[in-house]
């Protein structure tokens, strides 16, 4: 894409009410914008980090079995009535409609939704186990919303629901539903803790959620340097400097963002919803369930949170909204304008996704900045002089080195 | 995707309120789940006709130079206030917060965000024109949902606005987004016709609606045989049998079902948002606006009640839900099964996306009417007959004729 297009353009204020880092340089580079406290629109940039981050989590979650489906956001009232959760779930949206007294629920979350609708599918022990997921927008009537993107009235969610014959099976589930969170947090670069948690609204079960650390951080955690392990300080015993249970090494207090969470449901909602199946001995049962949830617009925030330096974002390479951010100096003159149009095609061409500052009237100093605020993870730069050596300059963002390569050099590197 | 492992079944019942064709279909071979009237789940199948009509919407906005972004569903009180439609839009929902008096409207349309989030990077006449489009979830406050899929109080929807100097490059620009729909609807096998609409609530201005020829229709249109001219005969002097006006052919009256709209917005709403940028007078001035609607769910439940026969649905390549729906007959034999495997790994390493029926406690029969219910476009069989030739059956859905080959010959016919 050609950045004289893209119709954001950098800023050096920042809208909106968060003091987040992440908010700051979202906004400021174009990412995002605040529509009111709490709500915000993804563009284009933001757009394209947001489908990156969406597909590796689909990759992990049908790698471990489970089926994309969308349930819809507004929900009959009787269905949170049937699980006790329309008076008890403080932060639920209720709608209320011009026809009737009923109300609808805007959902924090889905299973009122997708018991019912499994239920429906479900006959006998031979149709389990059954994990589904959707990537949709949930609703939170939140008091105050000013962490920026990190917590929205209105965020985007990755929700995981699984049904099982037995415990046992709904555990071995939820361990391999664990190693995959920690893929994706991976593959964002996020080192993620785990921590056992309590499930506040949503269950009295065994739960766990993943922790970034990060100065941005709601919850304090004690973690361990070396290995995933860590406790909530809120019901931890562990004293920063205390030996790691699972592995002996130390442990360090440490601010952190909660970016998913896993929880054990038991048979609840199953009994809620008499979601009954013929079990292997004749009779009828109720399956074991758990659920499972990222925040994937949050998780933008905590990755930006996380890379960043004095000059703007610095994007882990598989999120990264562009492969190569090219930038054109003095692409007033013609050979140099062709030699960056070049430069572009053939990147595209190798499929690889370009961002390119074709501005005319915008000098290198301004150039770089933007890139550096951006945030692309390798930026590419054509010259006069790189352009007599057929030759192009290629940077990663956040390093100090850069390299005088051909393209051709510059291709096979990336893919 | 092995059938086995599919969570969903087809059925011979429909459950849900609506008679209409498409959502027997759609609910019978599991593309759907009515949650309440006018709320439907998208089960993996339907999610990935979804998808496909979202690529192919995508496609066709990013070639008129639209950019994708995504905006928020809740929207604050005021904005719609400024627009003097918080009152007058009498299908909005309006959720009341428990922090406050003010309310939050869920959306049915966004200008209300679009253009103060546009006003935020327009400056100049040189940043003019700007397009952009987003593809995400509406809400109508209907008092009756009757018509499936297809009328919905949630529904999918691309919407696109776009903002430019003059009346004459809106015009323009409403000609080539008029192209793009065109393009959208051939590609999904509909034969849209156009009608010069009245705007409705969202405006007084210059209104086309598409229209969909179909029993399932809630309007009469008079359409014409050859070209896409049509009016509604709400307004319209033409009679069944006039010459169209276009191109002289005959005209015929129809059923029709809406699914997409553009508008001409003209200043409207820049004004009601004093969107002013500096013109190449160096005065200030408002832009002219158009904004351009296609309902995403509701082109499932359209191409269904168009492509369908006794036996279920027929649905366009273009959006099959996999290219190939994968028969293994006699498949609790080992040899077929293994033939079978190979097939299906020979197809999927090819790229090509397969439902492979493994069930080994299913006959023949059974498979043939869930493939010919669930529609996808190509039908291969394997079989203990075949397997010695080496060779596959190959059958388009809705044709009668069969090939038989060898799977390298389909795998070149598909690529």
């Amino acid at each position: 894409m050609k950045l004289s297009r893209l119709f954001t353009k950098t800023s050096k204020s920042t809208v909106g009410e968060s003091k987040a880092k992440s908010h700051e340089l979202l906004v400021q580079a174009g990412y995002i914008n605040q529509e009111m406290a709490g709500a915000y629109s993804l563009l284009p940039l933001g757009d394209r980090v947001l489908k990156k981050i969406e597909n590796i989590i689909r990759e992990e979650m049908d790698a471990i079995d489970s089926q994309e489906i969308i349930m819809p956001a507004i929900h009959p009232q009787s269905n949170w009535e049937k699980t006790g959760r329309w008076d008890s779930v403080d932060i639920l949206f209720k709608v209320p409609s011009r026809w009737g007294d009923t109300k609808y629920a805007l959902a924090p979350t889905h299973e009122e939704i997708v018991f019912p609708l499994v239920k429906r599918f479900l006959f006998s022990y031979k149709d389990l186990p059954i994990s589904v997921y959707q990537i949709q927008n949930k609703f939170r009537d939140e008091k105050r919303a000013k962490s920026g993107i990190i917590r929205g009235r209105e965020f985007g969610m990755k929700d995981m629901y699984s049904f099982h014959e037995t415990k046992e099976d709904l555990s071995e589930y939820y361990e391999r539903a664990k190693e995959a969170y920690l893929k994706v947090f991976k593959r964002c670069k996020i080192d993620a803790k785990v921590t056992i948690a309590s499930g506040g609204d949503f269950t009295k079960k065994h739960s766990h959620e993943f922790m970034a650390i990060s100065e941005a951080g709601e919850d304090i955690i004690i973690a361990c340097d070396s290995c995933t392990y860590a406790e909530n300080t809120e019901v931890s015993e562990l004293k920063n400097g205390s030996a790691c249970p699972e592995c002996g090494k130390k442990m360090r207090e440490a601010k952190a963002i909660e970016i998913g969470n896993i929880f054990d449901l038991g048979d609840k909602f199953g009994k809620d919803f008499q979601m009954e199946y013929n079990d292997r001995e004749g009779g009828k049962r109720i399956p074991f369930s758990g659920c499972y949830g990222i925040g994937t617009t949050r998780l933008i925030g905590t990755i930006v949170e996380i890379s960043n330096d004095e000059k703007g974002i610095i994007w882990p390479e598989e999120v990264s909204p562009f492969d190569v951010h090219l930038i054109a100096l003095n692409s007033d003159k013609e050979k140099v304008k062709d030699f960056a149009e070049k430069t572009y095609n053939q990147l595209s061409s190798a499929n690889i996704s370009v961002l390119y500052d074709d501005r005319e009237d915008v000098g290198g100093g301004f150039k770089f900045k933007d890139a550096d605020l951006i945030g692309i993870t390798r930026q590419v730069i054509v010259s006069e002089k790189l352009l007599e050596k057929n030759m192009v300059e290629h940077k990663k963002r956040g390093e100090e080195e850069a390299k005088i390569e051909p393209i051709e050099e510059l291709v096979k590197k990336i893919k």
